[in-house]
């Protein structure tokens, strides 16, 4: 099912030489008029304003509507703790995204630190330097705290992408699945394999919009209240997680499952998928290799949605995160809330339109309706 | 003698307007399969590459010949310590220079913090997401501190702008005035008013090319070996200028000088210019207010030189640091050294060649041979 002709590695390396960013000028230079304009002395008029009116910076500066792309490069894609420099091409990657999908200036930081608290003490000398964080393959447990303690520091838009970037595609994804297979959301029975970042985000996102069955399954099982090895967000998520308290695996958990959404590394095997309850939903999200292989797994299911370009309903975050930072900079938001979260994926979900079927539930990452539908609906609820 | 139209406050705000840069990517994503390359799946295999080969950083990601600009905001142009937030559009107008003139990315980076070794912790920690750092408009005696500091912590060029590139455009222009003025570099008698970033940095630069006899005088007077109230940085050029040995203020350091260099607010008296040795050269480079009337010093001396681009003899850095920083990317410099320093000076000063009169020591900023002449310079001494 692919969808394009393939690429090389050479195409991929000879793309990255240099870099994937420029930093371009808003207004040529091109005479000593031009430079007394942006640089001496006209410059200092503005620089003494901005002294004297400290809200000046946010109109008279590019760093108000600036994301910082920041990693410490300890969970990059699926390739773990590789370390702040082998992270950058993924953040210029980012960066690159911001620009193209929501038109907003973003750079990467990557930061050589794995100590939370240095991390957002850097981030706070910084501040002046830019308008909003976006969070970026930093590994779990550590990206939890990290995020929460970035949020209390900083006066702007900060959101951890690998959690609630996800989180909010899958929620705009199961919306729409649900409808496909005419069941009611609240009443699903959700199984999620792997409890990472995006895991534990997704559990959340999903107990909040009202469905009450969740499961969710580590390395070492289903969490549940027995488990006397959990600790941290892992043990919150099993105190409101799994209300029927059952223990085992991944087959345990699928039995009479309507939805479930792998981000590990683990396969999910076909004698445990047919325990699930008729009309399933399988998200088979690890990527570049699905938990399972999409067409065996359609066999199965009603709807299968994979985190992939080249099979139908890509669970992309890329369909978030552009208008996710676009509304929250638009509306002057100082957070970014599970609402406007929750908005952007009903959002997101209601461009599919009447077209729904089981092989659409999502739109693609390059419909270009989708961040502005994003945007609108995180400013809408901004203040 | 202005060279083109007044500039307007309101032309000046309108053109600070969300900033004066923009981040562009540098190849299109315009499909799934340009997704696949500058992100994931592709990426994953340059991040994985640079973590196996670490060098591979330096060629396929932007970070190698990023140029961040830092500051803290304790000494902008003639404003003083205005803080980070607004010295932002001088960084940001400084970004723009590097690209204009060097071709060189580069983005600002303001720190909220007057601790110089929270600015070197802050550097060091994200020392993998750039390739050289420009320190700008620190106030002094802390910037000589915190050069030193970040050129031992990171393994790249690093250079105080405010410092050297100033010293070496000075240098250019009095390498081409003494042949004005027929008199030998090494038998002036130099006077430096003004002993912050700038002058200190004069003062070194003057006395590495074998000028004997510098005074540099501070805002309590000329600074000798008798003065009880001098530390650190000042008190080592005490004992290294002044060889007679000299106590009073300007004019009487003036007596028999051939060239005075102004760096700070202090005026220069037309009584104390005419003590000076015929054939005087006056660089009187506060900006955008010069020490005095350039028309009424050109009555005195023979060259004048001001920072200013609406009168002859412009000192101005841009002249300086975009091929200083490009050569030693270009030549891979874990350092820029002082007789890289010393190279850019000759050859700024040798564009000028047989055209050389009083009112043209020093090529244009906008004179595109500039860069290009003082990157081969310097990258020729890059070790």
């Amino acid at each position: 099912m692919q969808q394009f002709a393939p690429i090389s590695d050479d195409e991929v390396f000879q793309a990255h030489i240099g870099g994937k960013l420029s930093v371009e000028l808003t207004a040529p230079i091109n005479d000593k008029r031009d430079l007394s304009i942006a640089y001496t002395p006209g410059v200092a008029k503005v620089s003494d304003a901005i002294h004297k009116n400290p809200d000046m910076a946010k109109t008279h500066t590019w760093a108000n509507r600036l994301v910082v792309v920041v990693s410490d490069g300890t969970a990059v894609l699926g390739l773990g703790d590789i370390g702040p420099a082998a992270s950058l091409p993924v953040m210029e990657g980012k960066s690159a995204l911001f620009k193209r999908f929501a038109g907003l200036n973003s750079i990467p930081l990557v930061i050589d630190t794995h100590d939370v608290d240095e991390i957002v003490e850097t981030l706070v000398r910084l501040k002046h330097s830019f308008g909003a964080v976006n969070l970026e393959d930093i590994g779990a447990p550590r990206c939890f705290e990290l995020e929460e303690k970035v949020i209390e520091a900083l006066d702007m838009p900060v959101m951890h992408d690998d959690q609630h970037g996800t989180a909010v595609v899958v929620l705009a994804a199961l919306l729409n699945a649900s409808k496909v297979v005419s069941k009611k959301l609240e009443d699903l029975k959700v199984v999620i394999s792997g409890a990472g970042s995006a895991g534990l985000a997704i559990s959340d996102m999903l107990l909040h919009v009202g469905i009450k069955n969740v499961l969710v399954i580590d390395s070492k099982g289903i969490l549940n209240n027995q488990r006397t090895d959990l600790s941290g967000k892992k043990l919150k998520v099993a105190a409101t997680t799994n209300p029927e308290g059952i223990a085992g695996g991944l087959s345990e958990a699928l039995v009479n499952a309507d939805a479930v959404i792998g981000v590990s590394t683990s396969k999910f095997e076909v004698s445990d998928l047919k325990k699930m309850a008729p009309d399933s939903m399988i998200f088979a999200l690890s990527n570049p290799n699905p938990e399972i292989d999409p067409a065996v797994a359609r066999e199965i299911a009603t709807v299968v949605a994979t985190g992939r370009s080249d099979y139908p309903n890509q669970i992309n975050n890329v369909l978030a995160f552009p208008g996710i930072f676009l509304g929250a900079l638009d509306g002057k938001a100082r957070r970014i809330t599970t609402d406007m979260k929750v908005a952007a994926a009903h959002a997101i979900a209601e461009l599919v339109g009447d077209d729904l079927s089981a092989d659409y539930i999502i739109p693609s990452p390059f419909d270009e309706r989708v961040t502005p539908a994003v945007a609108n609906a995180v400013q809408r609820l901004a203040k």
